[in-house]
Order: structure tokens, then C-alpha cells, then sequence
């Protein structure tokens, strides 16, 4: 595995190198870290890389990299960076030949992300989307009940994300998450949606089965000054007419980052929460509750849930795990694409190019809501 | 006290008549508990009732009552029947110089309500609504610390109130609670909003203190041939601009009674849930969080919740705990008229005919909304 | 219904009314509710008592009353006042055959305990004994499961209640609770143990259906220059050869008064608190875990929870609801008695003499094998 | 790093994988994974490994390991085995000059123990045991609490650690967990306590600063036929005479691995649960609890919970965080090591060959305790 960016500094560089290294499947051999020639190439260094392929930037990275011998080179690449340089290494590596993973939303404009489908169904080449929540077996779990009928027909669905670390103008100082994620020039046209708003709809798709086909959007920016949308509240319908309701926000002040979904269906319902990720609630119409739990030995769970487990019930996975997860699941992939084999992604599953697309043309359509003074906004206008 | 409705098969007339109990203070002497004469009489003199005190109807209870003596005839009415019929027997008590405790909605329509309000100004008899999830201590101790600044300006709030009881055809069965509460002609305008989003909007207000002033809602029927809403999805703007998000439903199965708010503010969050009404949640920004308990000897709690306290820190209060504490603070207002002097709601609160009101013109706009294919409201439209 | 005990300045006798009121069963006619006359006539008329039957004392009370014609004088007494003067009130009201409702423990004595039960077999008087814990609708629900088999032969038992109220030297103060309740001459030769260890025991005994066969007891006194012990861990072994552990504390500071019971069978586990009285988990082996749920309309409950609950699922029941069961439950044996019918405690049941005698027999072991060191007691030894 | 054991079928030898891996600081070398030579190979082939660092067993691995360069060469083993195979690849590694991780509890035996003690003080090699709950950050904070005095001095400690895997008699199928835990010939002379008491044990003497002094210990077999006990039930004395109570079980049907602590002061208490790792509830005498929370933002927290921690708060760390801190904090230890500095376990801490010895001189306690009736055993006894 390669890096682009994740040097000194950044918060989610470092989760994915954690997330690559925990099931020791993968090696860090390369990487540029950063936009700072002298950076990237300090960052490689404090990682154990080979001098050689701490790289002054990803170009370079690139052409060097494809010029050494498959096995040699670096089997994938990781993208890390701020949203706005997303597209440029995510098409230089694709038109390299290599395989991409990609931290979320997919790109800064959903232009660009179009462009990189275009080039993924062009290549053939496996791409994920790290929307790591989608990660944790009990979510897993969560899909495979729906998928089943075992809820009966869905009804409705409640989503939200509050986070409460920009209660304050935290771009003000020098924290640099802050900076760049309430920064239109690197963010996005979306702050709160953007962030983390699309990873509760993804949740939110990923577990009904169901797309979003229309929003109608409420972006506030509470923080006065502040020039993105702190704050998104949105009205969903999903495909079927089903009715949802997102709500997501940086300022809800003492909230760490505790995204919840629940799903009903006509015989019951499904709770999952970052509060407690190793339980999924299965609420039922006219009987008791049942807690599903995380664990190798919990026969009773799904060939899917099993496959994305590690310890036994009692001894929780995390994040870090859920994270893995993807990655795990992105290296089977890349072995059989690797051995030219088909990709199944039907129990090692993972977030790929068209959960980005969407993704991007949910914020598309939240922030045109937005904008037209909450009107119902289509999502197919956007894909097509 | 007398009381109107709540014969066999009915719900809420023995949680009142429970809640009016528990405190020793209040005694019921007469009722006229049924439309049907002999149903009326006999669940009288069930409970023991004398039997001249049990009347066929509420219109002959009142002649009756008015003739005895004070001292001797009933104190006040409490009001149990469904919606429809309201506003009939409290403009008769009131007109009659019975003081009145009334189930919520106030009434069937906006227009019975703005009539009761101004006959409870004519007459200023103590006029109480029983919106129960105020009456718990935490919730009286959310609203302090709001008022006293200690989470700061309020940013943002979420409420919700799910239920699942709804999530099947109920009504076509002989289900009682069901056949009226979805019946246009006895519930009113709205179904779902209107039976329990108005208990969610109503603990938004009190808590933050602050009225709703602006909705945008989305009133569903999930249900196929259900006559009125079982899902309600409304963005709200409160006074200052404040914006909110409201979910209440009927049909998400497998849900209790669990609703749930959280205010935040500038400096911290509270979250309140009958999931566990005893335990209001403070969250800090930068700071642990904290949990406030009910309990009579937790000195740090205001005055107003410990007011509305009766056991010690994890002797649990309920459900009709917080009832009785509407009860028993009218009671105390009912003393205070009784002796010519004047009502202090400050410590000993309950709703009263302006938040009846109020909640009967948000049902009026967030049908209106509704119909109107989801736009902004003005909630002040109504009230004048 | 007369009262003994419960004036001003004490806890649990304003919990008894509150928990006979509920119902609208019974009435409050008479008292005696302090060993100041004065006192005990204040207080009979703050509670609308009619002023010939606030009495100055008990043995008063007793005599008038029982001159009283049937119908108008008191059906039965409830007896509230501190541990050392339970046996008197009750041997004076059983020989003037009222039936009695007493708080724990039974007596101050199991001397005492035993000529009680010798004067309730004689009279065959009603008599209820208010373990409050076990009137909870999950509890009950709890020990119908493990009746029926439903978690298999039960394996191991571990119950605990941890209070911090007595943290400090609270009894230097002019606490009134703290005073009694660690003065051996008020309250027993057992402090912690017998205050509350006494329900842990009868909450394990009543949920599994077992009794405590023998005990290995630590007796503590943790805060220096208190009389009685303020902490008390104890290994049980209960019928069967059962294990079991019970550990109180009235100086787990922070703790309020959460006492806990699980219950392990071949099957799967039963876990229930007071932390949470309207759940209880039902943990099994190999399959997910249940949640069972407090709520009239849970059809899946048993006909004993059932005929325990008063509201709908989600509208939580409290510890006062449970004080109440167990007077409602003993009004309908009161009624049965009155009428000269058996008395039937299948399904509303209610702690009797027998629990009481029991209960103080264990008393006696427990302090017996902490003086000697720790050693196991047999209980049976007390108990002929 | 190298490994002995952990090959196809093993549970923990793959956490230890996983955890080492985490922060990209350990590189799997070699190994010798099975007590087959050729299950060892081809264990270790399919990690990745060199062919010739594939050993066939541990004595050839530190024959041929120590002939080769530092810094080519392993630089620590870690010792995966079943407890009876602890002792022999221990002895031999750090005669061979290599620091060891080691799987509790530390050996088969005291006197094995001891002999290792011995070897450690000799040789001044690193060396850790994984007692991983220790490692989780709000257990380091939870720590920090007390020796800061916050809850002031320590008056209880109760600690449990309830599983419910040997319900039913599962040595009799062909799980091999199962199997060598409930043999003595392989376990040692506890089956219950030795594997999980000694966890719960070690947890208590952790936070709270205080080694455990004196026990008396019931152990009991309650699934028939079982060599080992599956059930202990422990009254402990701590130094200062603090009391305490350990129950630990692994017949409690329906639990996972919910160890949990809590450890009372004068002042308040502390709760931790491996139910909610990242969560330390802060009890406070008087005031409200605190909930503290692992995150790297929360600078409320200590240096050395915010030391062991990955990720933000929310984003939950699990068992393998826990984990993988005992390896992070190993390697810092290492590096002083190797550089010739001196180790400093203030900060990046992790249980040492003292933990190790104590915990096997507890074993020795507990089980004697138990063959003599129930009576109390000293600890030090066993020490020296």
C-alpha cells in the first residue's frame, strides 16, 4: 500500500494506517504525505519507509512506482487527504493502473466524481470508499435482517449524527480538521451535510437497502462567521416512498460522534448507535426485544456479520476495526482482481465508486433544497 | 373532584384518577364517567362513589354539583374524554365556577380552544392541561438550568416521541384507544402530530423556553386506509431563530412511549428521555458530562425539581409520579384561589389554557404545512 | 386503613400512604403516628384525618377502634415505625384482630419475629410484611420464569444493594433516618445487613424460588465510631446446594439504592435491577438476549406481571407503584378474609410472615458467622 | 517480534497478531506456532513469514534466532501458549538474551513463577503479561483517580468478571479452548479463577493501588464431571484491611466478558465495565456523577489515558486497543532497553513479572482458602 497524504498533523491518515495494519495483510511501502515536499518525506521516514519511496509528492510517487515491478510496487493506493485533492491522485493512480481506497466524501464536486466512474468502469479496477461506519458487523447485521424481511416491508427511517466539536469557532485557531473542514475551498460545497450529514444517509441507505430519492434540506450555519452549514436537518424520501428523517450537526455542543439509524419495518424495528456498537436492537411489534451482540462465536448471526468479526462477544471491536474492516475486505478483492478473478463482494463487502457518486449527488440535492428555500429536491436530476 | 369520562375500556381516566390520588390531597366524589347513562352510574359507584354522585351525564353533574354547598360540592373537573368532547363540558365548568383539569389536546379544533381561553380570562379559574412529561422532575430541571444560562444560548433542538402501537391496523379491531384516536371526527385535524407530536413540541418549549414560531411538517399515513397521520416529520424555527427538529410516529414498531428531547446551547447540551426519566444527562462542551438524578435528598437539584420530588435517589418515580405532580401543584394553585389570593405557578408549575391554546395552533400549522406540500408556516397566523 | 408511625420527619411512612393511596382502595382513617401525643394528633390532622381518630398512641388507637362498629372502624392497620417498635403495635393489633401491613424487617428480634408468627397462624389475620423490591412487575415476571423452568435448574445467584448515604457520619447530624438506623437499640443487632442486605436476600430467595441455607457472612464497619456495620458481604448457599454471593453497602459512596438480582439457570440468565425496574434482561446461551418490558398491553408477560402493571409500555412504573402492589394485593386478600373466603396469593402475591420470620432467622446467621470469624452458619438452626 | 504458539485453532495467538500489528511499530519475524512442527510451518507460512523463520519449534527458534545479528534477529517473543507451556519457551528466551510478552497468567505454577522472577531480576530483560483489561484507557484513568486521592481514601472494592462459555460441558466436543482450559494438566490447579478471577483480581489491585493481602475463596464445579472449578466466589482483604468481593464465573449463562470494577472512596466511587470501555463513571458523594470518556480531544483526561489512546472521543477503542497498548508501551520499554536507557513505566505502563508472581501466589491463596473450608489464607505467605 501506498499513502497520499496522512503526514504530521492529520487525524485520518493516521486511522488508516492503523486500520491496514491490524490484520497484517497489508504493508505500508510508500507514500506522500503531504503537499510539503520536506514533510512527506519526514512522515515516511518516522514510518519506517524505505528512503526511496518517501516521495515529494504523489506524481512523482506515481511514475515511480509504476515503473517498478508488480509485487515490488505498491499494490494499491490510499487517499487521505482534505476533499479537494481527492480527484487529482484518485485519476492519476486509476489511469496508473492502480487500485484505490479512498477516504470519504468521494470528491470535491461531484463532477469530478463522476469522472472518476467513468474511469473506474473504464479500468476494472477495485475502488472503495471508506464510509467506515458501514464497517461494523452489527450494521452488517443490520442490512442482512432487512435484506431478509425478517422487519417485514420498511416504514420509516430516523438517522442523525450530532457532533458538538465546532460548538465553537474552532477554525480560528490552529486546529487544522477545523480549518479545512469549515472551508469551502477545500470542503466542499456542504461543511455539516458534507462531512458527516452523507455518512448518516449512506448508513442510512446501506441498511434499508434503500436509496435517498429526494430531499428536502435545512443547512443552518450556527457559529456566526462561520462559512459553511454547521447544522443540516433533512427530510428524506428513499426509494418505495419511504419516509426519513436526517439530522445532523457540529454543534451540538457535549456530542462526540454518536451517528444512529433505526429502521422500521411493519413487524418490527432495528436500533444501531456508535454509543454501542457491538449491540444492534431488534425491536419487535407485540414481543420482546432481542439484542444482537458482536462476537466469533454467536452462531446466530449473519455469514456476513461473522465474516467482519474478530474477538469473542464481551470483547468489543471499535472503530479501528470497523475500519478495517473495509480494508480487509478491499484486499480480498484486490487478490482476486489481482489473480483475475471476479470480485464478490456479497459477504466481504465494502463502499465503492457508486455509494461516492451518490453520496456526492445527495449533497448536490440537499444543498439545492437548501438554497430554494426547503423545496423537495430530486436526486435522480444530479445522477443522469 | 369530579370527573368527566374514564369509564371501563378507557386509558387515561384511571391514570388520573391515580395521579389525583397518590398525594392524599384530592378525593374524588362525583363523575359522570360515560356518554352512556348506565355506564356512567355504574363506573361511579365502582369506585365507591356515593351513589347520588354518580351522574348519567356531565350536563346534570354540573347542575347538580353547582347546587351543593362549597365546602361540599366538588373543587374542580378533571376532563378525560377524547378530544371531541372537550370543550363542551369545560365551557360548562367554567361557566358553572368549576375549575378545570383537562386532557391534551385542549380541544377538537383551534377555534373551542381561543373560546375556552377566553373564558378561563373571564372567569381566571385555575385551568390545567395535563401535558404529563413536564411534570417529571428532570424535565423541571432541563428547563432551570436553561433559564438560569448555564448551557448557554440555545442552538439547537431535537424532539421525538416514537411509538409502534399504530403499526398495525389497530382500529379495525375493537381496540377502543385505537377506534377514536384515529377517527377524524373525535381526534381532530391531525392523528399522530396531534396526539403526541403536540407532547413533543410542548417539551421542546418548556424545556428551552422557548415557543415554536415557524414548522414545516410532513404528516404521512403509513398505514394503508388509516384516515389520519401515523408519522409526522416537521423542521421547526423557535423564537430567536432557533431551529429544530421534531420526529413523532406511531407506526415506527416496536417503539414504547419513548420520547425524548435534547436542547443544546452554547456551552453544553441536556437530554432528557422517559426511556429513563430519572436521569437528566448534562453535557459539557470540554468537559465530562454530568448526570443529574431525581432524588429528595439531592441538594444540588433546583427547587423546582425537588418540589416535584417524593422518594429518595434510586427509588424510581414513573409515569404517574409526574402526573400526580400536575395534579397536586393545581391543587395548590386551587388553594390559592380558593382563598382569594393569588396563584404562584413559579415552583409548582403546570400547563395551563396558553400552552393548550398554543399547541391547537401548531396543530393548525403544521397541517397546514403539510398540505401545502411541506412549506414554512407562520405559527402567529393562528393565535390572532 | 390506620397508620403507627410515619409523622413528620419520617421517610417511609409518608411512602406507605402515597402506595395505599394509589388505588382509590383504601382510605386513611385513623393514626397514630409518633410517641408524642401531641405530635401524633398534628400530624393526623395535616393528613384531614377527622380529629376524634387522630390518636395520642397506639394502644388508644387500638382500643377505640376496635369499639368501633365493623365496617367503620379501621379494617387494618399498617405499621411504619422503626425496627424496635414493629412487635408491639403488631402483637397489640393482632390480638385486637386487625389485620396488619408492616414494614421491614419484621421485628427487632427474631424472638419477637417468632411470637408474631405463633399470633398470626392463631388469628389467621391477614399480615403483610412491605420487601417493596419484590412488588416490581419484572421481578415477578423474573421469578414466574425461573418457576417455570424457562432458564433451566438454577446454577448460581449473585445480588447485591449499594447505597453511599451512610458515607459519612450522617448520624452525628440531626438525620433522623441515619440516627435510628444505625443505633442498635432502634434497630437490631445488624446494621447494613439488616436494613438492606435483608432484601437483597429476599429478592434472590423470591426470584429464584430458593431459600438461603447457610451463610458465610463479613460483617464491616467502615466509618469509624459508628455502632452497627455499614457494609456486609456475605457467600451464600441456598436449597439445592446453590451458590450465591450478596454483597451490601451503606457506604458505596455515589450509590443510591440500586439493588440488582441475576439469577443463572442451565438455560440462560436473568438479570434485573433498580437501576432500570421496567426491564428485565433475559440473557440466554447461544441465542440473542431478550428484553422484557413492564407494560399492560405486553401480552407476552405473565398473567402475575400483568395483574402487577398499571400503564402501557414506556410509561415507566416506579418504586411507589411497586409499594402499592403490595397494599393492593393485600386489600383483595383483605376482602377474601372479610368474607370469610381462602385467601388466594397465586398471583397477588405480597410478602407474609413467613418471609419475615426467615428474614430475621438470616439476620441472626449472618451476625452469628461474622462474629465467629466467618464461618458458614446453617440458618435452619434459628428457625426451630 | 517472534511467536511461540497462536498456530490454526488458537484464539488469543491471533490477538496478540492483531494488537502487535495495530500502530505499525512490530513486525511479525518468525515463529514457532505449534507443538507440530509442520502446523508450525505452515502457521507461520501463512503469516507472511520467511520460509526459514518458520521454525519447527521453540528451541530451534532461539537456537537460530540469537545466531543471527541484532537488529536482523527478533527482538522480542511473545508467548502464547497454554499456561502449562509457559514456563520452558520463558526460561529459554531470556537465557537467550530476549525480552518477553507473555499470555497470563503467567506460568502453571508459583514455583515456575518464581524461577522466571528470578531470571527477569537477573538478566534486567523486558518483560510483560497481557492482562489486557488494564490497558484500557478509562481503567488508566480510573487509576489515576484514586492515586490522585479524587475519591479519597479507598473504603470497597468490588470486582466481577462473569462468562457464560462453560455453561454446558463444551470440553466434551472438540473446542480446543475449552478443552486445555478446564485440564489441570494444562491449566493448572484453578480452572474459573486461574483464567478469569485472576483478570478480576489483578483489575481491582490496579485501580485501586492495593494489592489484594488476604482471601477467602469458595471454588465450585457446577457443571458435573468438570475437573476445574467454572465458579469462585472470593471475600478479599486489600492492604489497609480495605474489604472487597470478587465473584468470577464462567457458568453464568448468557454473559460474555463483562469484567467490571468498582472501587469506592471517601469520597466517591469509580465504575468501570468492559460493557462500556470507554466509559469511567465518576460517583460523587453529593453531587452529580461524571461521566469520563475516552478521546484523544479530552484534555480533561490524564497523560497517561490520553498516552494509550487512538482515536476521537466517540469513535470507540476496543479489546484490541486494549491490547495493542501493552505492546506500544512494550516497544517503548524496548527502545530504552536497546538504546541502554533506563525503562520508565510511569506513563506507558504494562504488567510486569511483579503482576505476574502476585497474581500466581493469589492462585495459590484462593485454591488453598477453598480446600480449607472457607477460611482465610494470607497471600504473603505464598510470596516469600
Amino acid at each position: 500500500m501506498g499513502m497520499i497524504g496522512g503526514g504530521e498533523g492529520a487525524f485520518i491518515g493516521a486511522v488508516h494506517r492503523m486500520a491496514a495494519n491490524l490484520d497484517g495483510q497489508i504493508e505500508l511501502v510508500c507514500g506522500a504525505f503531504s503537499s510539503s515536499a520536506e514533510k512527506s518525506i519526514n512522515s515516511g521516514k518516522s514510518l519506517f519507509l524505505a528512503e526511496d519511496r518517501c516521495y515529494p509528492d504523489f506524481k512523482t510517487m506515481f511514475e515511480q512506482e509504476a515503473q517498478l515491478p508488480v509485487g515490488e510496487r505498491m499494490d494499491f493506493v490510499s487517499i487521505v487527504t482534505p476533499n479537494f485533492m481527492h480527484y487529482e491522485p484518485a485519476k492519476l493512480a486509476l489511469e496508473a493502473g492502480f487500485p484505490v481506497i479512498i477516504d470519504k466524501p468521494l470528491t470535491f464536486s461531484l463532477e469530478e466524481a463522476k469522472e472518476l466512474q467513468s474511469l473506474v468502469e473504464k479500468t476494472q479496477l477495485p475502488f472503495a470508499l471508506t464510509h467506515v461506519y458501514t464497517g461494523y458487523p452489527m450494521v452488517k447485521q443490520a442490512r442482512y435482517m432487512v435484506e431478509q424481511g425478517l422487519i417485514g416491508k420498511v416504514t420509516k427511517i430516523n438517522v442523525e449524527y450530532p457532533q458538538g466539536w465546532l460548538t465553537q469557532k474552532l477554525e480560528d485557531s490552529d486546529q487544522k480538521q477545523a480549518a479545512w473542514r469549515t472551508d469551502p475551498a477545500r470542503s466542499g460545497k456542504s461543511g455539516c451535510y458534507g462531512d458527516i450529514g452523507t455518512h448518516a444517509a449512506n448508513m442510512a441507505e446501506y441498511v434499508s437497502g434503500l436509496n435517498v430519492t429526494k430531499v428536502l434540506a435545512q443547512l443552518n450555519t450556527v457559529v456566526a462567521g462561520r462559512q459553511l452549514d454547521d447544522d443540516a436537518n433533512v427530510l428524506l424520501e428513499f426509494e418505495g416512498g419511504v419516509a426519513g428523517v436526517l439530522s445532523a450537526s457540529q454543534i451540538s455542543a457535549g456530542e462526540e460522534n454518536t451517528i444512529k439509524v433505526r429502521v422500521y419495518g411493519e413487524k418490527g424495528g432495528l436500533e444501531w448507535s456508535q454509543a454501542d456498537v457491538n449491540t444492534l436492537k431488534v425491536k419487535w411489534h407485540g414481543a420482546p426485544d432481542q439484542i444482537y451482540r458482536t462476537g466469533a462465536e454467536n452462531a446466530y448471526l449473519s455469514e456476513t456479520a461473522l465474516a467482519n468479526t474478530r474477538t469473542p462477544a464481551g470483547h468489543p471491536e471499535g472503530y479501528l476495526e470497523a475500519f478495517a474492516n473495509i480494508y480487509r475486505n478491499f484486499t480480498v478483492s484486490l487478490r482476486s482482481y489481482l489473480a483475475g478473478e471476479a470480485m464478490d463482494l456479497s459477504i466481504l463487502d465494502y463502499p465503492t465508486i457508486e455509494e461516492g457518486v451518490y453520496g456526492m449527488a445527495l449533497i448536490e440535492a440537499v444543498v439545492a433544497s437548501s438554497e430554494q428555500g426547503n423545496q423537495w429536491v430530486e436526486v435522480a436530476q444530479f445522477i443522469k
